[in-house]
């Protein structure tokens, strides 16, 4: 393993109790993904006394010396709430913190609304791009990934891989979630990987499942089913910079034709 | 079959006799995809007189009173070649040319150049919208689709579909044809049509085929195989605004965080 090559461990069985060995885990993982859940299962994510997940997660990176990407959980702040991520260091210290951007509101096709996490939730305002042990990690949390713009943004940023907890339906799960990752990582030309809850038929939200993780040309390097499982993968940044150099995409674009901008780039959630 | 839907039929078998019935032919069907050729296949694309090319697709839309989007060819123009794919109306008028934007320059891992299209060709400067009796088409070629801005440029100035003749080779064919197709559809919420000559695994370049068309949630609608084949299928615009009413992703866009610019509106190639 040389020093650009890192193990990533994804899971979808992450239980209250298991997660501690998961650097990332799923979108919502502390209730089911309803909205008569996110208030009553919600934390303020402040500090270990505050927060039995961020208590946790704190304490796990630190004792397994790893970098922890935990998932989403439904975070209290300032009398709203946010579905947000937090990224805890091998010290066991909060890195950084990314609350979802693009909440998913879904219409039906009536033009009545089917589901609207906006009703449960105040969208993040700020991308985040964490600088580990393990690599510059770009965060985005499910819905998220429907952006291509994001996915850029974090490339522009120096990104080595994007994770997005997430947690597709069956509909959008068949349709768009290998898609989507996919096409994040052909666009920026770099790992991405999502990891979802397993399927739990009986609840009122059915997930897709199948987490995975794919390389800069858009190959599955691993993948869960829809079951309980954990997935080992290991990254190898190289292949990022052997696709650039191949294809040279960045170079390759008119901006005198398109351009993209990152609108708000000071107030950006850069650890340091 | 209502006004909002049309029928498109998309061919790899176009050979010089036959593309006459072809509303979209393939990149390069003049000749093989290959240096040696594009100088000497070269066409001036300005008149019926200058261009045999001209001459018959202007003839073969007026007669059979259909649009062609017809495939690309060398371009000869101020002394310099052009990748350009023509546009003709049932009236057998030129509509819109376009020209390859980005070209396709692949460098081996070695740093020694592979492939540089930029050695025969000039790259083009506006992008295109064209306005047809079949709804409004952007128009790309090959490599174009690897650039996520080109598609929501188009998207942004309300294209309904976008037509890209190309020529991925084995490689490229196997890792992305499919996936870059269904990417500009899920992230443009659009149809996309690709369409490649059929595999002639004589030639210096062995082309991967599989001319197809996606829908606007990424569902392939038809695919050919890579031998010869014509495909026909037929669009529902109506589909396009289904998906973009189930999941507004424009309006969900975060222009406080990233903005895309249409840096070149001025210029761009409108017909009327």
């Amino acid at each position: 393993m040389n020093k650009h090559s890192h193990r990533l461990m994804d899971t979808t069985t992450a239980s209250r109790t298991n997660i501690s060995v998961s650097p990332i885990s799923r979108e919502m993982w502390l209730c089911p993904y309803s909205h008569e859940y996110f208030e009553k299962c919600g934390e303020e994510l402040n500090t270990e006394e505050s927060s039995a997940t961020y208590h946790m997660l704190s304490e796990i990176s630190s004792i397994h010396q790893i970098t922890i990407v935990g998932g989403s959980i439904p975070e209290r702040r300032n009398g709203q709430m946010y579905n947000t991520c937090c990224v805890f260091g091998p010290d066991g210290k909060l890195k950084a913190k990314h609350s979802k951007l693009h909440l998913f509101d879904y219409y039906e096709a009536s033009g009545d609304v089917s589901f609207r996490e906006s009703d449960s939730f105040t969208a993040g305002d700020t991308p985040t791009i964490v600088h580990t042990d393990v690599g510059c990690i770009g965060i985005g949390i499910c819905h998220d990934i429907r952006f291509p713009e994001l996915g850029m943004l974090y490339r522009a940023k120096g990104a080595d891989l994007i994770i997005y907890p997430a947690a597709f339906n069956m509909s959008t799960g068949m349709a768009l979630w290998e898609l989507e990752t996919k096409a994040r990582a052909i666009d920026n030309q770099m790992f991405v990987a999502v990891c979802s809850p397993s399927r739990d038929s009986a609840g009122s939200y059915t997930i897709w499942g199948h987490s995975m993780l794919v390389g800069p040309s858009g190959e599955v390097k691993a993948k869960a089913e829809h079951g309980e499982e954990i997935v080992f993968a290991e990254i190898n940044y190289a292949e990022n910079q052997l696709q650039r150099e191949l294809f040279p995409l960045r170079r390759q674009r008119k901006e005198g034709i398109y351009k993209f901008l990152d609108t708000e780039q000071s107030k950006a959630n850069f650890s340091p």
